[in-house]
Parts: structure tokens; C-alpha cells; sequence
């Protein structure tokens, strides 16, 4: 007799609502219908020409691709620690750099190295939920902060001293500036304050900077790429990537800034559950340091920024509720407020937008599972007509089912 | 006051003794010292011409290279489907096949599925050293079975029941024929036995898959490319790669072979844990599949068949004890026997090589932390007249150090 087999417990990840969406959207496409999709959480343009160039050149040179250090060819980490002497001026020792398999690389190295088993770590709540996911299933408790409006849906030492107090200390903070699903972003004032009492209460600082570069700054702001957590300290992890900024979601080829005293931990790590990043986008991506590949991301994010102002210039008509400044990345969170209408949910309002007038948006409680269950996530990396296309039909279908 | 931060002790990795021989290797070709470095589980070759020029294709379109699905794209799903037709001539249906970021990405998100922090879970010791870092960094309770030449170095059925009756029930198994690091095989026969065992104890069987294809089989025999686990059962997990067969290590692309019981969680732990193997190397690797492609692929294991039968001509030269019989993979694993001499272990007689004749072997402690101390692996990757010229440089080495 054969025994039953068992599927880890630990493996129970929550389904996202954007998957369903997603599916549906290829379905009608293949149908013949007409969706202006606002899901993806990706530029649609691509590689900067030199990267592409790049790559092309290794692979029609048919150089044999075989395993390269852990942590990354040496000329890629020297190139990532001259980023930030570019972006932020400080000066980053190649030794702390990690070369990862996309960001989501570097978390999981990240999460091994810092985090036990049974350690709390907080995080906002809207957030990504692959944070929340990823530490799960490496048995780590999250502690969710409850993040709205009032705080630009970032976490404060207040919120995080009372989560530690409700539920025990803290071993870790993943902040997220700008944040997804909001764009929020916090002030050099407040990533101080938080990064004090980081310090202060043995809490280690995890900090996702993909979206970084990708901001709205007023003209002559201060920090206008947003502020690096390594300006303010050295004890934190930063995690960093290709996707966003270059445009390179697929490539998977991120970095972290690792801090001295998990160097060792990470690398042995990576070792074992890696081996090392992708090679040919680790070659390509020396490219994307070239003054023309900075200069082509810059084009890209100033049609974003085009597309944002484009959007807030429309709010009006969509009679949304509360949202989110939109800071920096290309997301624009709002409660659905009276547009909601009869539907149960934002999930709800979102399968009907899709099936009647083929707009895709996200329901927000895939980043929230309690008050996300009545707002949306619009991307505007589709673009500016995309964009302008979709709020008409919006406008279109809350009118009807109103 | 500052608190002290900590690294997680699941983080706490052992180094591999090959890290520290690669990095003199580095060092003595950096001051002009010849080398024959055989140490490296790769061949250098690279990919098939026909995946290096649809690579190059690929990059010179500059096409955009977004996510691709989690478990990878369709066409690359079905081409694999497609391989296990023509190479064992099994159904394997797409939605079973999860494309993953190297083999490595697949044993992450199998092990995640399949096993809770306290599972036991054996394996053969010699081993590949990663399966047990995994694991532990999950934590997960590895059983190492003692596996000596008198099994050819693989777990039987009668040892599997003894690990359960002193560690108690097994809720996993990991298999790998060809193995690394004594590419020994696992007969037809012995297969089934493994997996009759682990259906009546309800242990998931993990066949790491990866050295298919790079076998020496005696003319006309049968599984000349070795048993594939899903022609004898669909409850276990099968790990394979285009690294090893297709010379693609610096790709990381493979993939798995999953049960429809794992297959929700695998999905969704990928879209989480990785959100999806790398674009560009998936859309090139379609032109593995190509009758150009295998075909270049098996004149690379006719030349790995060369050089082996010339090492195994010269192996009574050496003086080593005890060998594995390298029924596939490019891996010789020997004790050194009397050529240990006066080295307290391998590691040192490791190190004197490299430093006297300028050979790098791996020593046997990396995948055998018990018996594996006078053990050696010698790659025999690099080729016929690298394995020639080594042979004689240990033969000069060893009539020195005696």
C-alpha cells in the first residue's frame, strides 16, 4: 500500500488576485478583445541599446558562459559600487557588493543570513507580497504594520515600537522607498529617525531601493533619486536591481549592499543556493553603467513622469477615494471610495471593469489583506495612451454600474 | 546605545575546501604559474551553436525582456515535455514541467513544497554538498546515509530502513545517478527497489537529474542516458538543467518534473521566490531541443568518454586506493590510499599539488565530512591532454612527497 505524500505546510503561499486577472487578460486577448492591461509592474521598453548590444556581441562571440564567482564577476561589483558614488556619492567597498539573481535573489540570501526561524520582522501593510511570502515560507514571523494615508503608507519608530511592544521584539524592518503598491517615499528625516531606532533596537534594516531613480522630485529637490540606506549607516542590507530603472525585469540580475558582518553568510549562501547570477546578463549589464544607458533610463523615466501628471490631472473625473502621493516607482494606489459602488470588493470591481471594458488594474489585497480590500493598484509603466485610454473606459463603466 | 545585530545560525554554512584551492588557483595563474585546474563540475565548451546564435538573435532585436510566467514560458515547457518523449519515451503533460532558474532554482522551490522544518530527509554521503546546505538553511534534518564502494556509493532500500529506524520516519529522499561527486549510477532494478521504498513509507523521492545524457554506457546496453524516476512513478520530483548535458552552466536554466500534488505550491512559491527563470536564456534555450544541438551535445560526451578511458588507463599509475566506477557525469572519486603519505588528510595533500605541480584536484571532505577526509574528485572535464599532463605532474608530485 502506498502512503500519502504530504505538501509542506510552509508551501500554503497565498494566491494572488493578480494572476487570475492576468490569466482572464490572456484569454480575452486571445479572443479578439481589446485590454488595455495597468498590472504589470514593469517598463514595456526594455533594455538600455547597450546592454542589448552587449549581449548580442557575447552571444554571436558564442563565448562559453560557464559558472562565475558567487557573488558576481569582480568588474560588475566595481561598476555597482560606482553607481553609488554617481547616485549618492558615498564611497562603497566592491567587497559589499553582491551580484543576485534579480532582487528577489538577494532577498532570500538576505532573509537566510539575518533572519531565524521564529525572529519578527516588520514590514508595511499595503506592501509587496512577495516579502511577506518569501519569510513565511523560511518561517519567519511578519509583523504587519498597519500603513496609511496619515503616514504616506510608510512605517514610523512609533508604529514600530508599538508592534514590538504588542508583539515581541523585532529582529528585522523591510522599508521599501519608493514602496509598491503606493510609490511612497520617505524623507531623509524620517529614513534617519527610522534607521535610529533600527540601530537602537538591534533591528536589522532591510532596504529595497529597486525603485530607485524612478522618482518625481520637485524641481531642485534634495535626494532626488531617493536617499540610500548606506548614506545613513553601514549595518543595514540594501537591495538593488536591473529591473526597474533599466528596464530589465526578465534579465533577473539585481544586487544587495551587504553589510560586514553577513559578507560571509551571503556568500556561503549564495554558493550553495545559487551558485552564482545569470552570466551573460552579468556581462550585459556592464553596459548599463555607460553614460548613454544612464541617459536612455533617464528618457524612460521622464515618459513616466509624463504619464503620472497626465493621470493626476484626470483624478478628478474617477471619483476614487483616498491615495497615495505616487513619490516615485510607476504605481498609483487609491481607495475605490464611492466608485466601488455595489460590489463586495475591490476584486469584484475589478473582474466586472475587465470582462465590460477590458481595463485591467490589481485589487488591492493582494497588498493588503485588510484594508486593501476596497482599493486599486494602476500601473502607468503602460504608458501614456494606455493610460489615458483606460480612464476613459473607467469613467465609462462606473457610470453604468453606478 | 547601539544593540549588536546578529547572523542568522541557520546562515552558518561550512566553507567548501574547493573555494579556497579555486582562489590559489587565481593567484598562482595571476604570477604566471601554469595550472591544470581539475576542479571545476563544468564543461568549457559552452551551449550549443544553435543556442548561442538564437541568444544573439534574441539581444540583436533588442526585444523586450519582460517576466515570463513563474514556471516559464510555454514553448520551453512543451520542448522539455518533449525531451523525456524522445529520450525515455514517457508523456510528461506541460503543466507538470516548472522551468526554474538552474537546477538549483528547482531544488529551492522542491524542497520548500515538499518539506517542513523538521522533516528528515536523507541522503547519500559522498554528496553534492549543496543538497545538505539547502536543506539545513531551511531547516530541514538531513540524514546523511554512509554509502561506500560496496554500493557503489548509493543508498539502498535496507539502509533507508535502518536511517528511519535510528533517526525515525523519512520524509524525503534524495537520489542523483549519475552523482556527484563519484558518478556512480543506480541500475533499473535498484531504481525500482528505491522507489517501491519510498511509495510504502511515504518518503518523496528527489531525483536530481542533471548528468543524463553524460554516461558510458557498455555498446547496446539499456537507459543508455540513465532512469529517469517518472518512468517509475509520477509522486517524486525530477531536477534536471541544460548546465551539464548542454553546457550551459553559466545560464542557470533547468528545471523540474512535479507531481500534480506540489504543483499549486510550486507555482506560487516561484512567483514569489523568483518570480521567474531568466527570459533571455529561455527563449534561446528552445534551440537546444534542435537535432544540431543534440547532436553537439553528444560529441561532447564522446570526448568526455576519451578522456575518461584514458585516465582509467593510467589510474594503476597513481597508486590511489578505492575509486568509484565513474559510470557517468566527469567526475573520478578515489581514496588516496597509500599516496597520502605523510598528509595528514586530502585538504593538505590538495594544497601541496597545487603548490609543487601546479594540479588542482577538489578534496573529498567537501562532499564526505566523515570518510571523505582521504578521498580526492578529480573533474575530468577539462579535457584529454589536461587530464594526460595532470596524471603525470601527481605521479612526479607523489615519487617526491613519499
Amino acid at each position: 500500500m502506498n502512503q500519502q505524500l504530504k505538501v509542506a505546510g510552509r508551501a500554503q503561499v497565498p494566491p494572488f488576485g493578480v494572476m487570475r486577472i492576468l490569466a482572464r487578460v490572456t484569454e480575452l486577448r486571445s479572443a479578439g478583445r481589446d485590454v488595455i492591461s495597468l498590472c504589470a509592474g514593469e517598463p514595456g521598453s526594455g533594455a538600455p541599446a547597450a546592454v542589448s548590444a552587449a549581449a548580442a556581441r557575447i552571444h554571436a562571440e558564442a563565448r562559453p558562459l560557464t559558472y562565475t564567482p558567487a557573488l558576481g564577476i569582480t568588474e560588475l561589483r566595481a561598476a555597482i559600487a560606482g553607481h553609488y558614488q554617481r547616485w549618492y556619492g558615498i564611497e562603497v567597498p566592491v567587497r559589499n557588493v553582491a551580484v543576485t539573481t534579480g532582487s528577489s535573489g538577494a532577498f532570500m540570501l538576505g532573509f537566510l543570513a539575518a533572519f531565524n526561524p521564529g525572529d519578527r520582522v516588520a514590514l508595511a501593510r499595503p506592501g509587496y507580497p512577495a516579502y511577506r511570502n518569501i519569510l513565511r515560507a523560511l518561517g519567519v514571523d511578519v509583523v504587519e504594520i498597519d500603513c496609511g494615508p496619515e503616514t504616506r503608507y510608510q512605517p514610523t519608530p512609533g508604529q514600530l515600537a508599538a508592534a514590538s511592544r504588542e508583539h515581541g521584539p523585532l529582529a528585522g524592518l523591510i522599508l521599501a522607498s519608493p514602496a509598491n503598491p503606493t510609490g511612497t517615499m520617505v524623507t531623509r528625516a524620517e529614513f534617519e529617525a527610522l534607521t535610529r531606532w533600527c540601530a537602537e533596537n538591534a533591528v536589522r534594516l532591510v532596504s529595497d531601493e529597486i525603485y530607485h531613480g524612478i522618482t518625481y522630485p520637485a524641481p531642485g529637490a534634495e535626494d532626488a533619486r531617493g536617499v540610500c540606506a548606506w548614506e545613513l549607516g553601514r549595518d543595514s542590507m540594501v537591495i538593488s536591481s536591473f529591473s526597474k530603472y533599466w528596464g530589465m525585469t526578465g534579465w533577473r540580475l539585481g544586487w544587495a549592499l551587504v553589510p560586514n558582518d553577513l559578507i560571509d553568510a551571503v556568500d556561503a549562501l549564495a554558493g550553495n543556493v545559487a551558485l552564482c547570477p545569470p552570466a551573460p546578463a552579468q556581462y550585459a549589464a556592464l553596459a548599463a553603467f555607460d553614460e548613454e544607458s544612464y541617459a536612455q533610463a533617464d528618457r524612460e523615466v521622464e515618459a513616466f513622469a509624463a504619464t503620472r501628471e497626465a493621470l493626476l490631472a484626470n483624478l478628478g473625473r474617477l471619483g476614487w477615494g483616498a491615495a497615495a502621493p505616487a513619490d516615485g516607482a510607476f504605481y498609483f494606489y487609491a481607495e475605490l471610495g464611492g466608485a466601488l459602488g455595489s460590489f463586495a470588493d475591490a476584486g469584484e470591481y475589478c473582474a466586472a471593469l475587465l470582462e465590460e471594458e477590458g481595463v485591467a488594474l490589481v485589487p488591492g489585497a493582494d497588498f493588503d489583506s485588510a484594508a486593501g480590500r476596497k482599493a486599486v493598484r494602476l500601473s502607468f509603466a503602460a504608458g501614456h495612451e494606455a493610460v489615458l485610454g483606460a480612464i476613459e473606459r473607467i469613467i465609462r463603466f462606473q457610470s453604468k454600474v453606478r
